[in-house]
């Protein structure tokens, strides 16, 4: 699917469409600032909704599991999934309860997933999924095994059809409400991270990596 | 459904079946702590999944949404829904890179949605669902009106068939990679609220609300 045919009719936003955007840079930036996805596949016609990591590299979205689970041995044979990420920024207090929303950033990405069968780009895909969580981490662990690589399944997501959402700044209240006596405003939520947790078997005197000391989402 | 029937074959958690959560105050106390969702659902063979918030009482699960919306049209004609609900607690980090893994809790519903038709019912949803999110915040807010409340919809999806899957605690390394010289432990991680933004056109010296400057999902 070229980039011109974007949206198409499944993934053109239909409400409070002012707030579609199309644009693959303005979605990678949004994958890229996550790293928790939400994939979505049917089984019997029922829904399945599970979280799970990803990673990005260019026009593909990488996923992984044991090869055992119910989500990658249905996803694996090319079913139609969607994956969607959400960056919840924070709570939008209006005047009226009605006007009451959240500021968000979310991407829909519909399409087939496939499995990355070749063994050197399923270690390069593991690499990108584990870089996309928290860069530098993979040099400093220890390298998968044959059997370790068997027990794991990746599969790719073409990033190819694709919406997003975004919805940022102050509440929007009707006019007549701007005289309402009560506190308006935005309350901003962010996912932080507390201080590293040493494993109880770690060596005394060893020290939490610079990637760990200032963890970040945002860019 | 009764209770004992739990997990079904649809909701048995099938990998790391020693995180599963079948008990449902455990469910709740999840579901309590987050107030956003994933909602997945069919059309035409292809799964959509869509944020959105939510609010408990007892065993309804309640969303909503404007009355134009794809998700709300379609959900309101009693297909099956898939209500994923995902509180992400931190980063594990072990020796090996295939003992990585994410400290988190997660709550999968399946289900039917049914429309709130009843206009009290309706609007006491409407409080759940607002309350659930910031609790006081209805109450000091405009109240909706009639028009309000028919460009909203609100749908109720019952709490009966649902697993839980909870990962807590320290990396589990293999016993040979414990002496692997890295860094081990947990990187805790928490949805936070920052400082509360005043909207531009606020009443100068109205005060930011108590409900507002103590704001934690953390019970």
């Amino acid at each position: 699917m070229s980039e011109t045919q974007m949206p198409t009719t499944r993934t053109r936003v239909v409400r409070e469409a002012d707030r579609a955007v199309y644009d693959r840079d303005a979605v990678y930036c949004i994958l890229d600032e996550g790293f928790l996805c939400h994939t979505g596949f049917v089984v019997d016609g029922q829904p399945f909704v599970i979280p799970t990591s990803y990673g990005r590299k260019d026009a593909s979205l990488y996923i992984h599991g044991s090869a055992a689970s119910r989500m990658l041995r249905q996803m694996k044979d090319g079913v139609p999934v969607c994956i969607t990420v959400t960056l919840l920024d924070g709570l939008v207090l209006a005047r009226s309860v009605f006007n009451h929303s959240m500021n968000y950033r979310s991407v829909v990405i519909l399409g087939k997933a496939t499995l990355v069968d070749d063994p050197e780009e399923k270690l390069a895909a593991l690499r990108i999924l584990s870089e996309h969580i928290l860069p530098g981490r993979w040099d400093d662990s220890r390298q998968p095994n044959e059997r370790e690589l068997k027990a794991t399944s990746v599969l790719r997501v073409p990033i190819e059809e694709f919406s997003a959402k975004v919805r940022v700044g102050p509440p929007i209240d009707d006019e007549e409400d701007y005289s309402f006596p009560n506190w308006a405003g935005v309350l901003p939520l962010e996912m932080k991270a507390g201080a590293p947790i040493n494993d109880a078997r770690l060596d005394p005197g060893r020290e939490v990596p610079p990637y760990l000391t200032s963890y970040s989402r945002r860019p």
